[in-house]
């Protein structure tokens, strides 16, 4: 009988432990890259910002935004990751910046392994020009990419005002893991029942370090605050 | 250097490859411990049904109000899973009814092992009292919960109107392994721009076999199709 459970079978633990053995070795293998990783953004010049949220949360649209705000003063580069499709960054290359999208095929997060070669593929097209700041959406998915550096110098968390304010209670690693945690949506909040207060609070319990900022890329409020958090990054990670 | 990438390191890869081997050993020990799980809700009486969305889709708002419309004619169990905090289950055991809370502890997922603990929790509660549904709300992640078996007779997919009708489209495991998308807070569709004929023609791209039911949990709109899908399963279950 299994000691853990009461169960009659110990062969979901004895296969837990294994994965959890093999698991540690690819997050060692994950940091080594992610640090490599880094060291190749700055020697570009670049500042990196890891984006993390539930599907759905308006990553890609506050990106969108963010390009027609910064892109003639910025040089911009996106990297884009998802399950599958090339859906977003058929959205990023319209905005007329230099975008490699990346297909996890099934996997549900991006990793180093993966940034490593799609900074490669960026530098292609780069063909030589400057980076000041380079975005990498992650997966839809607030769990399990708060786990793996990418090599990212600011790790972003997105939560919108319709998924509510008990979010970074109920998934705390991707708050304490993160340098900002941004409240999108905000034009709807008449409409539900979603208290910033709370959701700020909550957050900053986590992780007092974090800057908070609620926009709606919609409507545009807040985006400044937004543009001043990452105009702030700019010289970051220049040589 | 490496083959599949061409980078100067194949540590990873072999990582890879080990966690790809152990995770195959891990889910065959997931789907026996399912089947298991199966005859034994079965043998309770009751049919399983397996919510699965991203975090912040409304699951645990339906649940209340499904509990509320249910409740007197059938007898309800819920089983909810969370990385952290009992939130949910309270918000369940506020309507009366017998519930689990399952946390996985920084896991992504719900599996049938937990699922088996659930289980015996839940019968401790019924001391010999039957049942006809067992809801079980898996973590909100619209990714890896589509992997795992849990001794489910059903698995719904929920998917928002904030959350955008590309999501069939995104995240294809959760609506290929589904009998029912739902398409919950209707309410709000003049505040976004959601299209649900697109969301049902791209998931039915995926799975033909999908019953597709939109609702608002909010205002009550389309839950009678909700409820009438769950007592077409009531019988189901029974030996």
């Amino acid at each position: 009988m299994c000691e853990t459970c009461g169960c009659q079978t110990i062969h979901h633990h004895t296969s837990h432990r294994r994965v959890v053995d093999v698991f540690e070795g690819l997050l060692d293998a994950n940091n080594a890259q992610a640090e490599a990783n880094r060291r190749h953004i700055e020697a570009m010049g670049a500042v990196a910002i890891n984006m993390i949220s539930g599907p759905g949360s308006g990553k890609t649209t506050l990106l969108e935004k963010t390009i027609d705000l910064l892109k003639t003063r910025l040089r911009i580069g996106v990297i884009e990751g998802d399950i599958e499709t090339e859906l977003d960054a058929d959205r990023i290359r319209a905005k007329g910046v230099p975008v490699v999208q990346l297909t996890t095929g099934g996997a549900c997060h991006l990793d180093a392994p993966l940034i490593h070669q799609g900074i490669h593929s960026l530098e292609r097209q780069l063909n030589g020009r400057g980076l000041d700041l380079l975005f990498i959406e992650n997966v839809g998915n607030l769990v399990c990419p708060a786990t793996f550096d990418l090599g990212e110098h600011r790790r972003v968390v997105l939560v919108s005002v319709p998924e509510g304010s008990d979010k970074p209670t109920k998934y705390p690693k991707a708050f304490m893991s993160s340098h900002a945690f941004i409240i999108t949506k905000k034009d709807v909040l008449p409409y539900f029942d979603f208290s910033l207060e709370k959701a700020e609070i909550e957050a900053l319990k986590l992780n007092p370090k974090l800057s908070v900022i609620s926009l709606s890329a919609f409507t545009g409020e807040g985006l400044d605050a937004w543009v001043s958090y990452l105009r702030s990054l700019e010289n970051r990670g220049r040589p």
